[in-house]
C-alpha cells in the first residue's frame, strides 16, 4: 500500500457532471487508510503551482476526525455544474525540454506528501497527466528513487465526446440531454406560425459531431426532430446546403435545422470563419461561433424567406438543471473508480467507460493507457452519418440514447437550484 | 344563461405557459350545460378565417358521450410549450374602416353557432378582442337584434410582462425561471477561470425589462447574479457601461452582465440597431437583435479584454422543462376563471391576476376592461430600476421571486419530455 496524500484538479472547459466527478473521487478516496489526506487545486495545475490548495478532507468530513464523509455534500457538489475548484487551460512543456518545471511541480508534490494525482479533464488534461507519469516513471528508473513514486490518474471529462479509448465521456449525456431537450421545445416554438421560416441551431463540439448528432434524439422517441443535422465529420457544401433547405421549405413552413459550429468545407475551411476573428488559444484551437450566423445570412441572401440562428452556447455545458441522472452516476462512477485503481497501483492511465451491454445499457469502469489518450480526437464514425452528410442514422442515436436517461433531483430553494459552495 | 358554442384562439409569441391556459379554458368550459361545444382555432384568427377549427371538445374527452373531461391530456398540454392550436401575428381592421371583415367573421362565427370567444395572447390580441367586441356591441345595439351576443373575452399571455391592469402575465414566472437558474449557470460556468473576461447575456423584452430583472433573482436567494444589470427603462449609456465594466474587473476576473435587447440611448437608439435588420413586424415592432453582440465588440475595442456574448434567444419562451409550477398553475387558473366569468356574463374583458397578499404569496383572478389595455405597454417603474440604471432594486426583486417558485413535474420517456400532440 502506498501511504500518503492525494491531490486532485480539474482543468479544461466545465460540464454539468465534472463535479460528480470530483465527488467521486472524493468518495473513492476517503475512507481508505493509505490516503492520508486530499487536497484540491484551485484552477488546476496553474493554481497548485502558485500553491493554491484547498483541503478537501475537511471540507467533505461529516466529522470532526475525518473519518466519514458528507453524503449530503457530495451529492449537491455532483449536481452543481462548472468546476467547483476552479480550471485552467495550461499545456506543460515537453519534459525533456523543461525539467526545472518538472523538478519544481514534484518538489511541490513532495512537500504536500501526495503520492495520487488525479486530473479530471479532456484530451489536453490527458496531455497534463500523460507528460507527468513518463517524467516521474524515467525520474524514478534513472535516480532509482522509487520511493518517491506518485501515481498519475486521468478522469475524463468534455461535452464534445471526442475522447479515445473510452465508450463516451461523462459530461456529455448531460449536454446532449440539455441539446435534445431544447431543440425539441424550439421545434414546438416554430411550428406555431404558417409563414415560412428558417431557424438554424448552432451547437458545440468543435471537430466532433456528437453534440450536434444528439439534437436528432426526438426522431427515436417523440418523433420531433431537425430537418437536417450536418456534422463537421462530412464535407459541408454551401450548394447542397441550400437545396437542402429549399427541399424542406417545400414540405412545410417551419424549417429547423441543427449545424455544428465546427462546420468544415471540403477544403478544410470553417463556414464560420468569415464571421469570427480567428483567435486561437494555447492549445491551438480556434474559437469557433458564427456558423449558425454564417448560415443565416446565406439563406436570407439566396433563399429570402425568414430565418433566424440560434447559438445554444455555454449552456450547453453548464445546464445543470437539466442534466442527465444516468451522466451524472457515471461521472461519479467513473472518479470513484480511479480512486480504487490508483489506490490500487493503477498510474499512467484514463479511467475510461466500456459499453458492456447496450440493450439493457451497461457499463463498466476499466483504466486504459494514456498515451493512447491524450492529443487523440474521437469523431463521429463516417457509417453513424446518412449518405447525404445531413443527418444522422438510427444507430448512432441509439448509441447516444442511454446516456440522457434519467432525470437529477436537484434541491430548490425558493424556485432556484441549490449548488455546492466551498 | 346564454347557450351555445365556444371558441378559442392562442396568438402572439408562444411561451411556456400559454397551452395550460388552453387547458384551463377548456377545463372550465367542460361539463357546462350551456356551452354547447368547444372548438379551437387552428393559428388564431388568421386560421378561422380560412375555416381552419378543431373539435376541443372531442379530443378532451374521457367519455364517448364527452361528459368527462380527460385531466391526465389538459395536463400533459398544460406542461406542452408553445402555442398547440398554433398562433398568428394578425392585426384585425379598424371596425369602421372595413366592416365587411367583421361581417364576415360574425358569420362564421353565426355558422358555428359560437357565443363564447376566448382569445390567449398579449397586447396585440387584447386589441383583437377589444376591436370584435366593441363591433358586436355596437352591432347589437345598432340592429336590435340583442339575440346574437356572443362574449368575447381575453386571457393573458407573454413572457414580456408587459401588459397593464395586471399584477403580472401567465408565461413570465416560466421565462424568469429559466432565465435567473440558467443565468446562474453561466454565472458559476465563468467563474472557472482567472483571465479577466466579460460575459454579456442579452435576455428579451422589448421595450419591457422585466424579463432582464428577472437575471438578477439570484441575488436575494443564492447570491449569485450579474455584476451589472442594464434594462430598457432607463437611458443607456456607452461611457457609463465601459467604467462599469472596468470597475467590475477591479474587483474580480470573471464578469457578467445582463442586457436588455431593447436598450436603448437618451436619444431613443437601439443599442442593438447597427447590428440589425431594422425590418419592423405588422406591429409596428422592430425585431431587435445583436445588442448582446454589440456591446461585446465595444468591450473587445475599448477594454481589449476576453469577452463573449450569449444571447438566451427563444428558449426564455419554450423551455418548459424548466418551468415555474406557480406560473402553469396561475396560467391554468387564469384561462378557467375566464370560462366561468364569460359563461356568467362578463365580456369585453381581459381576465386578470390580483396579487392579494405578498408574504404568503396570493392572487385572485378579476375581470378587467379590455380597452384598459388593448395596445398599452406596462414597463418596469422607476423606483424598480438602482440610481445609476445599471442595477433593480431589492423590492423589484421580491415582486418576481414568488413566479418562480415550485417546480413542474414532466413524464419523461427514454430521457426526453413528454409534449401534447392533437
Amino acid at each position: 500500500m502506498l501511504r500518503g496524500g492525494a491531490l486532485i484538479g480539474q482543468s479544461g472547459g466545465p460540464t454539468a457532471a465534472i463535479n460528480a466527478s470530483l465527488a467521486g473521487v472524493i468518495s473513492g478516496l476517503f475512507e481508505n487508510e493509505c490516503v492520508t489526506g486530499i487536497y484540491g487545486m484551485k484552477n488546476g495545475i496553474e493554481g497548485f503551482l502558485r500553491g493554491d490548495v484547498i483541503d478537501l478532507k475537511k471540507c467533505f468530513s461529516a466529522d470532526e476526525k475525518g473519518e466519514k464523509k458528507d453524503l449530503k455534500r457530495l451529492e449537491t457538489l455532483s449536481l452543481t455544474p462548472a468546476a467547483a475548484l476552479g480550471s485552467c487551460r495550461k499545456k506543460l512543456p515537453p519534459p525533456e525540454s523543461e525539467p526545472e518545471f518538472y523538478e519544481k511541480l514534484v518538489g511541490m508534490l513532495t512537500e504536500l506528501d501526495i503520492r495520487y494525482f488525479f486530473y479530471i479533464g479532456g484530451n489536453d488534461s490527458m496531455d497534463t497527466v500523460m507528460k507527468l507519469s513518463s517524467y516521474m516513471s524515467v525520474m524514478s528508473v534513472s535516480k532509482s528513487n522509487s520511493d518517491r513514486e506518485i501515481r498519475f490518474v486521468g478522469v475524463p471529462k468534455t461535452i464534445d465526446n471526442d475522447l479515445c479509448s473510452t465508450d463516451h465521456t461523462p459530461g456529455f449525456g448531460s449536454a446532449a440531454k440539455y441539446i435534445a431537450t431544447t431543440v425539441q421545445e424550439i421545434i414546438r416554438d416554430c411550428a406555431v406560425y404558417t409563414v415560412p421560416a428558417v431557424t438554424i441551431v448552432e451547437i458545440m463540439g468543435r471537430d466532433a459531431g456528437w453534440l450536434t448528432a444528439s439534437a436528432g434524439l426526438g426522431e427515436i422517441v417523440t418523433g420531433y426532430s431537425p430537418d437536417y443535422i450536418y456534422l463537421p465529420e462530412t464535407a459541408f457544401s454551401l450548394d447542397s446546403f441550400l437545396s437542402d433547405v429549399r427541399r424542406a421549405l417545400e414540405r412545410h413552413p417551419n424549417v429547423v435545422i441543427a449545424v455544428s459550429e465546427g462546420l468544415m468545407d471540403k477544403d478544410g475551411r470553417y463556414i464560420g470563419e468569415g464571421a469570427q476573428s480567428g483567435v486561437a488559444d494555447v492549445f491551438g484551437h480556434k474559437y469557433l461561433s458564427g456558423t449558425g450566423k454564417a448560415l443565416e445570412l446565406l439563406v436570407k441572401e439566396k433563399i429570402g424567406c425568414k430565418v433566424r440562428s440560434v447559438e445554444l452556447n455555454i449552456s450547453q455545458r453548464c445546464a445543470s438543471h437539466i442534466a442527465s441522472l444516468t451522466d451524472i452516476r457515471e461521472a461519479f462512477g467513473v472518479g470513484e473508480a480511479a480512486a480504487r485503481a490508483a489506490v490500487g497501483g493503477a498510474s499512467g492511465c484514463m479511467m475510461s467507460i466500456e459499453r458492456k451491454s447496450a440493450s439493457p445499457y451497461g457499463v463498466e469502469f476499466v483504466p486504459k493507457d494514456i498515451s493512447t489518450i491524450a492529443n487523440a480526437v474521437r469523431t463521429v464514425p463516417r457509417e453513424f452519418i446518412n449518405e447525404a452528410g445531413n443527418g444522422v442514422t438510427r444507430e448512432c442515436l441509439e448509441y447516444i440514447l442511454p446516456l440522457i436517461e434519467g432525470e437529477v433531483n436537484h434541491t430548490y430553494r425558493l424556485g432556484l437550484p441549490e449548488f455546492f459552495v466551498f
